[in-house]
């Protein structure tokens, strides 16, 4: 699959997803038609819809083919958004602008933001339960539940969130494994629960979703570790010196920590590991397979 | 069951439900120890543990013996929780106190509480999903999700706190279909969900659900209208004038639309519908009874 059919197809199945979100979106009207106003506002904000689409593509790759996976589909996609309201908050980020647009609260005013973030969560729930209708006896349905909660919680997502908050007022004081941890639970909790709970709803074995787990975190850590490398060697480029908006906020970073080549190199080991546990399974998804590499080895 | 019984009994079973709750709790530690730390202060703030009550004793009355209702009851305390915990935070009611204790973001900011009450919501699904683990191939238990979800949501309680929120700003434009709302959405959306949880894993059938959801609105509908009353006539008794604290703060409420009569003829009649209802099965807990007749007909 050359970059331009890559491209053609991501964009055929982004649209695909973005209509499936919509018609999964509550009506604006009622007692409460304000809040899911902000609700749906916060939604359809543009984003690249890319869990879903990971949680699809291992669905796929394990042989699935029914609709059961779409209600997770948009569970997850509406907790993905939930986490981004509540992080733009004034209490929390105080950001004003995401993707170009007025952040929910900006809009909306604080309160409705918050409800807004809550309504989104419960909601994902909400969504998640129809899968119940579609496959009553299936007991994968249940696994995949779990997954979608544990993975956003404090035992994930949330977590990660709160030790992020934290070691911004530790400066370099904070450790690489702490770091880690942020990463793990921050960016790459969602990720694998997109794609552990593809596999589990197609119904793979155990060990399959064992190794999803694993590549779904090499891949979570490499993006941001490759993030955090964009940041300063884009500055470099453009500006000619290190002035990377990370280092200007004194951010302690994979690459402050461990340097520029170590993290290019742990960057490539993590790739590389996450490409050998794909190809090890005997299914394949030549797009799947294609989205991880773009994502890991982007260049901006 | 006389009075003195009544009360030891509920103690009794309210001593049960702390412990089920205390067993459930997160641990105190790693990175996410802080969050964990909000969490656990707000769930251990001595509520009535009214709701996890009333499940496990709709459960009990449709003949429910097994241990699948307990997920759903730690589960609907958190999101009884997690809504206190964010109805406090100052762009909502802005409460620094709630049952003689500092409210959350008091005690651990602002950021904290926003983030522990998304972890609580969230941790209620993680929680009751452990029921699927419990009784695997029990298709109820997908039907107990939806309505924990549903009544929680923008479609139950959340929709309720919006239009509360909304009517604060409407002074007596207010309508008496828009307090009905409020109340059947912030109150009772909670108690029908314990109820028909309750109800629903023990194997009621689709007629006793709705009859039980029909019980649970009474239920909620009249002790918010009776603690309507009590706000304005316990001002008459103590003061000899009428000063409550909802027409202090020109709050319409049903006793404003009504009248004080008439809203006391409402809550006997929506009392004396929930009661012949429930007697209308042919099951019975006498427990329940009791509990139900109690929260109808407090006197403060």
């Amino acid at each position: 699959m050359d970059s331009r059919e890559f491209k053609e197809e991501r964009d055929g199945k982004v649209a695909q997803i973005e209509a499936l979100i919509q018609s999964c979106l509550p009506e604006e009207k009622g007692y409460a038609k304000t809040v899911i106003g902000a609700m749906n506002y916060s939604v359809l904000s543009g984003g690249k819809r890319l869990r879903p689409m990971l949680m699809e593509e291992t669905y796929r790759l394990f042989g699935g083919t029914g609709k059961v996976v779409e209600p997770f589909m948009v569970a997850l996609e509406m907790i993905h958004t939930y986490s981004l309201v509540h992080d733009d908050l004034p209490a929390m980020d105080n950001d004003e602008y995401r993707r170009g647009r007025k952040t929910t609260h900006v809009v909306y005013g604080e309160c409705m933001a918050i409800l807004a973030g809550d309504a989104l969560l419960n909601y994902a729930f909400e969504i998640a339960s129809r899968a119940f209708q579609i496959e009553p006896g299936n007991e994968n349905v249940g696994k995949a539940f779990s997954i979608l909660a544990g993975k956003a919680g404090i035992y994930g997502m949330v977590g990660g969130q709160v030790a992020d908050i934290e070691a911004e007022d530790m400066g370099d004081q904070v450790t690489k494994e702490q770091l880690l941890y942020i990463h793990a639970n921050k960016t790459a909790a969602l990720i694998q629960s997109a794609m552990m709970i593809g596999a589990t709803l197609a119904g793979a074995t155990e060990q399959q979703i064992a190794d999803v787990e694993r590549i779904a975190y090499n891949v979570g850590i490499a993006f941001q570790i490759q993030d955090d490398i964009l940041d300063i060697t884009s500055s470099l480029e453009v500006l000619g010196k290190r002035v990377g908006s990370d280092e200007k906020n004194h951010k302690t970073t994979y690459v402050t920590i461990e340097g520029v080549e170590k993290s290019k190199q742990d960057v490539r080991k993590l790739s590389e590991e996450a490409i050998a546990l794909l190809d090890s399974f005997t299914a394949r998804n030549e797009f799947l397979d294609a989205l991880l590499r773009a994502l890991i080895t982007r260049e901006k």
